[in-house]
């Protein structure tokens, strides 16, 4: 039998498998997902968020283990692996909060007129939905990261895909938080984990899955969102992929050009670039040195870049070779160890000619790789601006009462999710306001998101109860309003008072 | 050149054709909707307002001209027409109130913490929005119908394909609101017509186009959301699609069964059937002689059904050869006037045992047809249920203090978008709590509704401002909240106060 070999990325030595998800058992662990889909469907989101508040604790207290665990199969290292426990439990915490909020249910009570019936709206949660697992983030975007936690609070059972890079962090984590969830009385079924492509393929098409939620590559994400759309009932996908996300330094920011490149080297070598926020590409105006002190940032810097597979490894050397066909010239690169899934750290420099929809320049690579491109003058910059393709995120850089900041903004906006004024594209903080999307190809679905508040609105739909009597609608659209959400009523907005 | 014939359905008699939009003139239709997207975009939306506003009051002036066009055109009657006109002159209305209302920004201000950035998040316009009109409502789903009229009250211009049916009133209500909203100050790219099949493709393919609305058929909703799958930058396609609307009544609520079997007539033959919520499917309990009374309350209502085109009118014929082969009996049947495009009034009969899943019978045959079947036991009727396939609405009739009421609600409801306690599915509000979508394959994105407030949040994006000081920030998010509008602030909702 087939199964998901463990490797340490450091040495490339490889240690115990899990074993590949039979279809057998995910046939059964879907079927413990839709047994407990009216139940994680039906409790009040305070329910739901004893259940995610137990999981939460459980991580952060089995810390220590899976930091161990993770950091030999991923090489993140064991600060960064610390600070990513924390996250993903504040994570499962922040949705169950958002769900106790109860903004999300979309409540809508029209009492009858002498012309319209009386209508009450509510969004209901789908039901199973499959999660895939990134490979970058093994705690906040994997087992039971952003999709997971988001999905569980609105309320929808998951099957989780691990991702193959970190197969033993993602049963322990699974393991712990599970067992968790399940002592403070949620369902089994509340979430499974299964093992092997094959088994995320299954996942897709199976007729009781309904939603699913990704976080990785372009490749992945498109294929599986083909797949969706081959079903009988097409389901919707919601998969977060990597994208280029641009930074464009302003003439005048050009000032502080030195910072500048010390940050953008920090931020697109970070976790060995394996970021879908890396930011890939730099428009700097000519004429102020920027391409030679990134360089030099980068020498200073000297990252010494691990990745988490041998193949996103080779994909770092194949990037760099189409970047280089495309037309940009490696202008900085560091060494690698060379052991196990190491790689050299690149930048490359492009003419801004080069910056024509469809060049390989405008798409990204994933890894610890950026490229640099001077423009002469603003125009050049808003043009290269109107050929990239939509990205999850945007940097600009630009001086006080700088005079070209808000012609940028106006040009860069339309292509992103998420615009960032003087700070970089990386780190994605977990709050109301967060959009971690953008338009195609960045999510096959722009106007959601995978980070923030709104990520619950993927996995319900409004229904409307029109002529319902009291006694057999859904509680949130009880006359009293028992679970106090914010409603509203007859036209007007109406807010709770939780006190 | 080609054209729309527009024809009396009444007589099959041909008068003027419109001709078919060149590909010349629609590139050039096109580029006046992307030279006003900034300015619709940009605008309040109680600037907007004032065009939908003038726009609506046009139609309104000329609804005795508009109604006698398409009384010519449909067959539908003046009544209903007038009705309509009113209606689609409310639509408008209501959508510029939902747009100054300003919830479905999604305002959200996330001020900077020690360890969060400031985030400001909003709800963009998507841009230049395709329409397709529908045959069935002339005015209310057609040229300046629930779509347009929300996607300009969300800030996007549209360029609209008139449908076939009605090329006259399709023309002459553009022309008439067209420019009233022109002369209220709207750019003249707010809107733009254009005719034929190969206009209707050019546009999803178009890369300036960057949504689709579409009400009609299946076969026509799943073509156009097939054909922006295919394109290099995927768009959203939001087609709502007729569904067979199952109406279940419940062995208590059989006590009233001969006022629901006038009801079921009243509403399946409304317009000659030609409605997407038109209810095709009755579950009755056995027993209560409901086939018997159904049959005798068509034959005394005795409707002469005229189809709004020739092809409508051939496949109703089609429809019911096919219900027929897939096991539902004729048992009662109006006869035809045999003039122009008319057709005769069908009900069959089925088993319950031919509710199984893919059957024919689970279906829309659109037309002044439907299907009643009766059922021996509760659990019959909810076996049925799980074999349909998602519908925009599906009705319940119910006794007082019933006791299957809880259970056939709770089996209905998730195959729907919207659920009705004692009363027929025809008949949609436009409210806030409207739902007018639905499970696949009701409609492309049963997230969304295209009657209702939430039919602006089909063509809206949400982008986050990260750091990007109040000079650059988009008026709804400064801080004065210069629009009035709702916005969640450091985690609260805030209400205006807009007295």
């Amino acid at each position: 039998m087939s199964g998901d070999l463990s490797f340490d990325p450091r040495s490339g030595a490889a240690a115990a498998s899990v074993a590949h998800t039979s279809a057998d058992e995910l046939e059964e662990l879907v079927a413990l997902a839709v047994a407990a889909a009216s139940d994680v469907r039906d409790v009040s989101p305070i329910v739901r968020r004893s259940w995610l508040d137990a999981g939460a604790a459980a991580m952060e207290e089995n810390a220590q283990e899976l930091v161990r665990i993770a950091d030999w199969e991923t090489a993140l290292g064991s600060s960064r692996l610390n600070g990513e426990v924390a996250r993903a439990a504040g994570q499962m915490r922040f949705y169950a909060e958002v769900a106790v909020d109860g903004a999300y249910l979309g409540a809508v009570i029209d009492q009858a007129t002498p012309t319209t019936p009386f209508i009450g709206r509510l969004n209901v949660p789908l039901g199973p939905v499959a999660v895939f697992g990134a490979s970058n983030f093994p705690f906040a975007f994997s087992v039971f990261g952003n999709d997971t936690a988001s999905a569980i609070a609105a309320g929808c059972p998951v099957v989780i895909k691990a991702h193959p890079a970190h197969p033993l962090t993602s049963q322990r984590t699974f393991e712990v938080v599970h067992a968790a969830m399940v002592a403070a009385g949620a369902p089994v079924g509340i979430a499974s984990l299964v093992f092997g492509y094959g088994s995320g393929v299954s996942l897709v098409k199976h007729p009781d899955v309904a939603a699913v939620a990704f976080t990785g590559s372009q490749t992945g994400g498109m294929s599986l969102w083909k797949l969706a759309n081959e079903r009988d009932v097409v389901i919707p996908v919601y998969a977060e992929m990597g994208t280029v996300n641009p930074v464009v330094v302003t003439p005048a920011a050009a000032s502080d050009i030195a910072t500048i490149a010390q940050g953008f080297v920090q931020s697109f070598t970070l976790g060995s670039g394996q970021f879908c926020t890396k930011p890939g590409l730099m428009l700097v105006p000519r004429g102020c040195n920027a391409t030679k002190l990134v360089a030099e940032a980068l020498e200073d810097a000297y990252p010494q870049p691990v990745m988490l597979t041998e193949g996103i490894a080779n994909a770092v050397a194949t990037g760099v070779g189409e970047l280089q066909d495309a037309g940009a010239t490696i202008v900085a690169e560091t060494s690698s160890t060379g052991a196990g899934w190491s790689t050299a750290a690149v930048l490359l420099a492009a003419s801004v000619d080069v910056l024509q929809r469809g060049n390989r320049v405008l798409e990204e690579c994933f890894g610890p790789v950026a490229v640099i491109v001077e423009y002469d003058r603003l125009d050049d910059a808003v043009a290269a601006i109107g050929s990239l393709q939509g990205a999850l995120a945007g940097s600009i850089m630009i001086a006080e009462d700088d005079p070209d900041a808000r012609t940028i903004l106006a040009h860069l906006a339309p292509k992103v999710g998420r615009i960032i004024v003087n700070d970089w594209p990386t780190g994605v903080a977990f709050t109301w306001a967060q959009e971690h999307g953008g338009p195609w190809p960045a999510t096959s679905n722009p106007k959601t998101t995978s980070v923030g508040a709104a990520a619950l609105d993927r996995f319900v739909r409004p229904v409307a109860y029109q002529g319902v009597p009291e006694a057999l609608l859904p509680e949130p659209l009880l006359a009293g309003n028992p679970w106090s959400i914010p409603r509203r009523v007859s036209g007007t907005l109406e807010v709770a008072d939780r006190s």
